[in-house]
């Protein structure tokens, strides 16, 4: 083949820093768990819903954020309108919801969706990355809130995500606690260095919080209210010491009741470090974990003020999302593959090219995927192909065949090959 | 509810102009056609690929043409790296292969993908859109331009997309008869004009030559020609008559003798008006006609150039993209819908949610739709959502229910109800 000169340099080539090509080699993979994660959803009754990756700039940033807010893929169009593509799709459901009130109460929904942050990339960490999750929209129960934690460990149950472990915790506990350490000022900064906990040493975290403002004990104290981590069917006594109050109390002991009927309880945790990145989230919280990353596979929580800015009405919701690619980097296993080509038809003659047709068509009726060699190769060269390219059967047309009405078909992993009369084929 | 000052104007729920939200009620009916139309590729031994919709502007630029280069969504992120949003797969597709050499030639690939073009939105037009589509890429003969062909109308008529046409024709044939009429300047523009035809009148179009420095017979052949609409079969005559070769008279028949074997050959037209937006295309192009709409759902062709762009390397290319708005729309019947909630689960007491959720388990477990109830709404109030949702069934655990250790279950379709005993569903 001839080459030219390149009008584009070879660094443009690969996708933009951060976002990924998804070869079939991978993508079959992708679309396997997707499809796995979302069934669990749809057996537990949630439909599917997707909206447009670009959103006004002003939705977007209402609710999210200022972290979050730096991460958006912002431009202007060529009308001057203010638009971003969606970092999540909580965002843009809620949206949705506000001018859809025509939807029955509580709302089931999931998605499997793109979002894109513009975020340093690294391992799990990507620019453009997909993102499973539901919003169960309208009930404010705490048989909402294990109904969706249920769901998200069973969908990770159902690919078989190793070693899963669910940290839950609770803004309004957080907010009785800062409360009677009379902490009113600054309270986000503070949920956010505590949320680093793990990442940076606790004297690191003490140094944080006092460059906040809070005093060395009350930033000691914290600290160590951070470090609670002990199985939530075990920690009521431990929220009570800490002087957490009856109505909480409570509500953990129905989410540790609901968690047992779904029988997801031995892997949660209670760890009031958690407190996920984003604004809007208002009670209940939780991270999912492998052993196998580090990094978070998803989380979520409730989020009783998010739908108010966009309506102006009071709706209770809760909901996670879970990253896919994180996922399959968890998993050991290849998850499916490219499906295998069936047959490979190879006329040895162009004027038996239409009887490869003919032939190709029946097979495909029946469900099968059959390719017909388009070229003109040698019989070498196509079964060398057909080899690279995984497929089981090779079919051959030639003049011997044509005479006695039959194809030849070579399985390409035996090698064995026998004729198989076209009638048989055809009718 | 209580309802408070809104923080975002009602003009911003809705999705940017153009494009569209996905809820339920829709988006299943999409999910269905995509899927019918992914099934052919599949059956067709195409592999799926998916790309990030964010790529580098110049790639995008590269050979898209300028009125489509106009409606690149374009965006500086925060390093000062210019991206656009892809206005198709072709190009993205063409830039990854570029660097995946390792690929076995022809490579057979296909795709469902959202593209974005700044366009002024219309009935079928929109800002974002799918498309399904397929790239053929490494064969340059006539039975690869005869199998996308082929696949495309198969794909259409697995959606049953009444009174399906393909208009066809070829950008060799047009550089001919051009030649012959020694046109050498402004080509793109004299065919961007007759691609107008049926859109502005004949006059129009002979009007608009003029302006392009045509003389005024050579503008009324060149609008005689591109007014060629005859049944594919017998089109060589006319051809023969206006004077093409004999190199494409022979691709034309042998064109012809690869549809006859798809048979699809009555659906296809000779249409030298045809000739596609894009640059890229080298030969061979092709578009998508139902009566029910009067925009075409899809189109494609031969790009023989376009790879070589990103790689150097000379690599003939055949593909097509369809518009699965467009389908939709043409399509009278709904296709698919919501899938209905098999059963829905009410405990009359707090104290009976747990089984509620262990008899919801066991229905998951094979493959239903159930739903339990997370709040405690009246038994009436329950069967009005439950029949909302179009649930099928509706369970009932009370305490006459747990006593005689059975469950309620009422049809919501007939109203009959039986008790079903427990241990027939958790078993």
């Amino acid at each position: 083949m001839r080459a030219s000169k390149r009008h584009v340099e070879d660094w443009l080539l690969q996708p933009p820093r951060g976002m990924n090509d998804w070869t079939p080699d991978k993508y079959y993979s992708l679309i396997t768990v997707a499809s796995k994660l979302s069934r669990v959803a749809e057996s537990f009754g949630y439909s599917a819903i997707e909206t447009p990756a670009l959103e006004h700039f002003e939705v977007l940033k209402a609710k999210a954020g200022e972290e979050v807010i730096n991460e958006i893929y912002y431009l202007k169009d060529k009308a001057g309108r203010e638009l971003g593509l969606r970092f999540d799709m909580t965002v843009p459901v809620a949206r949705v919801l506000s001018y859809r009130r025509d939807f029955p109460r509580p709302i089931r929904l999931y998605y499997v969706s793109k979002v894109w942050r513009y975020d340093e990339p690294q391992f799990g960490r990507f620019r453009e990355f997909y993102q499973f999750g539901v919003e169960h929209v309208g009930s404010p129960t705490v048989q909402s809130d294990a109904e969706v934690l249920a769901l998200a460990v069973k969908s990770l149950e159902s690919v078989n995500l190793p070693q899963l472990t669910v940290k839950v915790s609770d803004r309004r506990i957080m907010d009785q606690l800062l409360d009677k350490m009379s902490i009113s000022t600054a309270r986000e900064s503070v949920l956010r260095i505590l949320d680093k906990r793990g990442k940076v040493t606790d004297d690191e975290l003490i140094k944080l919080l006092i460059r906040e403002g809070i005093d060395k004990t009350k930033a000691e104290s914290l600290v160590a209210i951070a470090s609670t981590r002990t199985p939530i069917v075990n920690s009521t006594g431990e929220l009570r010491e800490l002087g957490v109050g009856d109505d909480l109390i409570n509500y953990v002991e129905s989410l540790v009741n609901a968690l047992t009927d779904y029988g997801v309880l031995d892997r949660v945790y209670l760890d009031l470090s958690i407190v996920r990145g984003l604004d809007y989230y208002t009670g209940f919280v939780f991270e999912l974990y492998t052993d196998k990353i580090k990094l978070a596979v998803g989380g979520g929580g409730r989020y009783d003020e998010l739908l108010k800015v966009y309506s102006g009405e009071d709706v209770p919701a809760v909901g996670f999302a879970i990253g896919i690619e994180r996922v399959m980097l968890a998993l050991s296993e290849e998850q499916g593959g490219v499906p295998p080509v069936d047959y490979y038809v190879y006329p040895m003659e162009s004027s038996y090219y239409g009887m490869g047709v003919r032939i190709a068509e029946k097979l495909r009726e029946i469900g099968l995927r059959v390719i017909v060699d388009v070229g003109k190769p040698s019989l070498r060269s196509a079964l060398e192909y057909a080899a690279r390219i995984k497929a089981r059967k090779f079919i051959i047309i030639g003049r011997r065949e044509v005479e006695k009405g039959v194809v030849r078909v070579r399985d390409l992993e035996t090698w064995s090959e026998e004729d198989v009369p076209l009638d048989k084929i055809l009718k």
